[in-house]
């Protein structure tokens, strides 16, 4: 129901064309979804700021193109996520001004420069060198959504004291993302360091009995320190849409 | 290495008994841990407030009781979670001023009322009537770590206007527990309708294919809501010392 | 919004002292879910008939009458599924004109007879006897909403001629269920037979590699059969209310 | 044993050249199944009209082809399922009156238009982009096989007021099936909303811990949604059989 | 169809009441699953010689009775599998004359001695002492069903000397049961130094990592000696039978 | 130890060069696997009779061809198993007088042709055309170990009657190894038919909740026909390896 | 064959009553494996010293009784792993110089104390008070075995400055087991401190997806710090027992 | 804090302008992790000898070439492991006197021929030739670490005597590691035979319930030989590193 039907409506009742108890019953059966679907999109609109995000992966090369186009149209800053290196060339011809990331294949086009409007700094840890692309796709989408980002690779828990060197990092984050692969015991050890949430990111990476990345997800979801969360193996993007939604809160 | 010792050395070497190679060559090889651990611990203290967290299962009467009886000479507050309710008769006979949650199986024992330190309102939500032992838990342990806490209990999906019914509140809340077994979905629906942090905890409810909360745990872990984390299956201590943690953030 | 509101709200428009704009950004904001909720709940009762479900397990004796009582204020019929004998037996000391079968662990309550408002007959199939519980469940589900239903028990696959000596009953049937525990073989012959929808309801019953009911439920959901569809293990209730649904429609 | 056979016996008896006692002798032995085979073909093709499916995957086009050629001397339409391009390419140069439907990759040859015969329209829904192929094969196999299908697609959980818009149409289908993937929760929704059956369809889409499927499988099969079943991972042409069949109940 | 029915329509076409279409007609539509029951049965009860196996678990005692009561009409020998001490004592209470076989949970009635059919002698081997009662389960009911049986239990893989002290008795075996949990390697031992049938059985015996005889069955199904095949977690009782079947043959 | 030093301490024993003592110590020292491996190795030969098979997987053709080489020495027939057509193409041009089997990917080269020593007939079943390449390697294996072999494709449980109309045939079999993907029932409805040793061959053959076979793996382990046994998924080899071995017992 | 028969055989040789020819036809059948059975179990008794090892779970008190008496006769000291404390009692009140230890529900029996042979000190580690029980068994083990034993008990990963105050301690070790539940990392924290072996054992402590240990057993087979070798879930024993056979290399 | 700041920082108090408190509260913040890394590193050169390992799967040739060249200033010997022929050729253009060892893939680059520091001799055997590539990886790895190694390929347990044919070899061993696919079963074998370390690795050869090596891990876990301890699955690298760490000790 649009609000010309509801307007038209209601003057009627106005003008005493229709009684109270039809319009009642009119306003009962009225697609309500309608009133609520503007509802919901102001508020997501609102919320989400100038920023849309394209899941590239399974998505046609022109799908991606239509779905950029009418975003741009009122958004001002776009994101594909999981998007291979040839779509990323293809995209990137029609619009040149877009950067793409390679290790992290992220695509951002934007039409002004990401104003910073989350309260602290989020950062982001990985375990492995192996790690990195997961941790960059976390890193570069909280960057994209406004946040002040800092990043602490390669400090796996074999090697404590190259973690411990970052202590004092670590513990001015107001949110850290740690993305780990293998045994994926990480987040652990930061969550012990710090009463910061920690949002842990399962990486694939690893061999054999790490079932691509579910030895890393157990170890994580059984983790000995209080606090820690847990998103889906290789989630860069969510870890770090959620450090973002916590860095603004 | 204790003060003491450290107190001593630096004294040589201010009365000029010791040169500062000797110093520097005994402090390269001192336990640094033990520096390290006052120094932890101190954090440790300062970051947990007034509060110590006993996880009762396993541990015999006796043991908990000495555990609470030395953390009561210098905390304020003491929680013990999944303690059953004849261990907790025992430990009550011990300590009358505590108190049972006999669904969510926490015991609490203060010698002072808490403080509200969280900056929002956490609200725990549950799927179904029997989730709420588990959104009991979460509730729980964010109230005693300092935070409000609201509660929406039994609002499945498919009653998706039960759901909507709370929308307001929901809307309001700075961090939401989303508590959930069978199929998980919950999260998801919540996570689509607000911008905030929600985190999801899994629970055993079901029977067959839910295996005991994975079925409910890969939905959540698959969730197609942004921003939405995991904490083990059952796990309610993890979500609302989750939620506390980003609430006081 | 209850209709007192919004009849109020819009007899004030009626009577000029609210304009048509007011009107529109009042109802924008009103809680449409109550509404909605209203609705939908109409629907429901008119689409349930005069029948409600409890899932009893894991539910106190207490719980479960005050439920039952607040039903039959405005039902004929309650369903109480999944009860333990004890819990039942509690239950019909309140309430002694209530069948509680054993077997299923169904307890019924009804003020009138059940009308029989399915279209055609619905064939409840297992092929073990240990799956006969499982099946009760789903027969009795069927008619308590309202269903003819016949049983067929005890035809396992490796038994093929007791199957086909059922055949011509097996033709007649509007919908079948078909529940089977070990390799769950028996709905694939059935949906062979027939070109009726077919529900599969695999059951706990075997050992070992049965895995509790998986391996039943992995061979039905690879039946070769076209047209055979699955509910959860051990879950004869949802066979029945699918079995219904379709045998209504 | 063909009917020759038998006849020529019964006649033998009626002759006198055989007695009664030989006559059952020789029926106990002979191959019943024989006669069973005729009996239920002549079934089969009664009940299955004028349409013969073929699932191509893994077979070789000159096989493909030569089943098409041997189908299309008794049957109006022929349904080939799961077919790469290059093959449909082959088979269409040699039919090139067929139909090949790339995104659900089915190929159709039809001597006759389709002839609605199902009672109600099916609805098709899916929950993500990714999953339309899928619903896709369950929407032209039910149309191939004589139903009147419409579709929904995109309307994930994530986003209630996109379901809720289309609750109209929703609610007038006579079946609807849900196509989903990563936390397949779109069923229990839909489920919530009708009365209708409802067949839930996972898909292979998403990573990590979606497992190919099995988070949306379980979480299907443990749907909270009464009157939800459920077909195998990406079984698209499963649902839309199961749909049409109900359909034409 | 029973004879008298089939008797009585050949003798009408006999006598020219029925002509020869119509009895054929009549044969086409009657029910053949009877005249194969009949069939089948008698087959059934040829090969089975003079017993007949119960499953005694889920059973009540009454159950059991009466079908032990049914068969023994006309039956020689009932075995009851997987009854416990409790129902074995009920049921002895009534028939005296059995034997219950504790450590293998099996229960035999005979009104005359086994008489041995089986060609060769079956060797019943197991890797500990805690598979004996699955051995035993394999042992017993190969005699049960006319074997001579021999077993050689508790040589373990790791003792590799105590299997090959017992060779020459392995090979001179006709068929060979190899019981074996926790890695369950006994089998590919075994299948290395003869060339008989080895039907190997894992036990859920084991801890961790076993997962229920789940290691031990995998185990079993890579054995890299050929020749090898393997029943289900537990099943001594298929393993002695299908060792029979062979013995037979 | 091989004989001539055996034989050179017995003759100094003989000659009185040694003491009984001597040789006792000697000999219990002595590598006595040298004297087994003679042994035993006499037993494989005579068992195996004068064939031998390869694994050809994973194999270098280089590898092969030595090894077939060597055994040409001594053997009359060589089998090469899982050989893909590439290396089947080179290891012709060597052995022209090969024959490779493209469907079953088996390669035999044989000096004499096969003389049958198997005792009755080993039938080879199938589901689905699909699972034809794994059936013709247990059919080829079985003919090349000197048996007798005939096969049954096609016969999937969803047309009962198409697995009746071979009864005849099937309960004259010895042996049947049937062979069977997705749900994997047709051992379970074969082995209720005859009384005959049945060895189930799960395929990798389905998608979705098939998982690569283990659906049909465990459907088979827990078939509720006695005296199925199961080997691997698609080891076709080992089924007919182990049909031969129980035909020629 | 025992020495007997074969001294009398070589006795004939020498008196010229067999031929060198007949006694190497004798030997080459006679039953090798008994003469390899001496000669193994005089290597076993030798490198066991003089200790062997009961099983005790679900073996009955009698006849570890009996075992217990068979072995007291030749052995020095026996251990019995994993006895309930009603078996203890049972087992002490005939053998009261015993000692049963509760907690990792070992019995000891020794007719003389343990002499030390081990070369270094085997330390001792679990990450929570749950695993204790865990540690224990091996820490027992190793010592009844001839070892000095050290243990460190409750260090967490989540409380890194614990594992650190232990590191002399732990760089002095010769051996280093290491208990844990949970996520299981604390080997992977220990493996990077120490150029040790580290023998990690998984525990089944934890909840929900910690699967009774399996998050625990993936986390340490995939450490990231080399030379970490991992033993069954909750196998203390077996951990303990290779620690001492490491440390008496 | 580097060596500057401490030895300013303790000047000044022998300067007497710092107070000894004043030192010591600096000192209990400042970064010890710092002075840790040193110390640590210093240890690590120590331990570690000469040798460095780099990752090589995942990895760019340009960013392995990097690390080489670092590594070259202060190691005599670098390994890379998992690297593909192609990279390997790349780097071999570089470094012309390295080595790559194609089967097991490792790349080695020495300045000095490695000096035997390890104390007896490892064993490295296999069960099958696919496990070769693991087994290599192992010794190659063994080897490089200074340690004497040989190798024992083909062993596999269902030819037993090939095993005891190579028995002392094995006895005289100081650690043994064992590669085996399939059931894994050799480990068990070769753990009974002798009472030294025995580290086992299972590799993912195998196929079907083989699960990429999952039925060998299981297997191996599960081993009936006490003193078994396991590596990841096709961990050859870690196998060889644990043999070397133990036989250094």
């Amino acid at each position: 129901m649009d609000q010309d039907v509801l307007k038209d409506l209601l003057e009627r009742l106005g003008k005493g064309e229709k009684t109270v108890e039809e319009v009642i019953e009119r306003l009962k059966t009225l697609p309500f979804e309608d009133l609520d679907f503007a509802c919901v999109d102001h508020h997501r609109s609102l919320r989400r700021g100038v920023s849309e995000v394209i899941f590239g992966e399974g998505k046609e090369v022109s799908d991606i193109l239509s779905i950029v186009d009418s975003l741009l149209d009122h958004e001002e800053r776009v994101l594909i996520t999981r998007l291979s290196p040839d779509k990323a060339e293809a995209i990137l011809k029609r619009f040149p001004e877009g950067t793409y990331h390679q290790r992290s294949r992220l695509l951002t086009l934007m039409k002004r420069p990401i104003e910073i409007n989350g309260k602290g700094t989020i950062i982001v840890m990985c375990a492995g060198t192996s790690d990195i692309p997961v941790a960059e796709e976390a890193a570069l989408t909280a960057e994209f959504m406004g946040n002040e980002v800092d990043t602490i690779y390669d400090v796996g828990v074999s090697g404590i004291h190259r973690i411990l060197a970052h202590r004092e990092r670590i513990m001015k984050a107001s949110v850290i993302v740690v993305a780990a692969g293998m045994e994926g015991a990480l987040p652990s050890v930061v969550g012990g360091l710090v009463d910061k949430p920690v949002i842990a990111v399962p990486t694939s990476i690893g061999y054999g009995a790490s079932f691509g990345g579910i030895a890393a997800l157990l170890g994580m979801l059984n983790s000995c320190a209080s606090g820690v969360t847990v998103v889906n193996i290789d989630n860069g993007f969510g870890a770090g849409y959620a450090a973002s939604v916590i860095n603004r809160a």
